[in-house]
């Protein structure tokens, strides 16, 4: 069983993230992306994809337009894990 | 300005679609679709992303590893236009 974040683990982590927030109601984290057009916001999503399927990790995200909202949890531990904070950490490095 | 579909295109053009349904509340439509896994998933989106591209009119849609939530609407028509129609043809021809 993957290691559930405690508050304390969980607060430092988001802390050091870009963005980042707490999603009201569910052990999960979210950010809301906004790009200059739909050819960006899926070239963005297409890297997040396979980095994804790499670390066989996958987000929870919603796409309209320019638009991208990325939720991350991870299910098996029912709550925030260090793949989330993993694959967060890689979705920063590529938005920076 | 294009042409918003009537209660009675509407209603044809959906009876002639493969799974799609209005959306309660709005003027859209939306199918759910399940793959395999996520390279199965995101594999579609990439291709519904080139045509959306290529119509220039992009879907609403939501992802969770293997699961696909398709929204369709025009948004300069504020309801649903022959744009979405052709939209939800091409995915369902790729999905048949």
């Amino acid at each position: 069983m993957i290691h559930k974040l405690t508050s304390e683990e969980r607060a430092a982590q988001i802390a050091e993230l870009n963005g980042w927030q707490a999603v009201a109601g569910r052990d999960a984290i979210q950010r809301h992306f906004k790009f200059a057009d739909f050819n960006e916001a899926f070239g963005f999503m297409t890297r997040v994809a396979i980095k994804a399927q790499e670390m066989d990790h996958h987000p929870e995200w919603f796409n309209v337009y320019s638009k991208v909202e990325i939720t991350l949890s991870t299910h098996e531990a029912n709550g925030l894990t260090e793949r989330d904070i993993k694959l967060a950490q890689f979705i920063d490095s590529i938005t920076a």
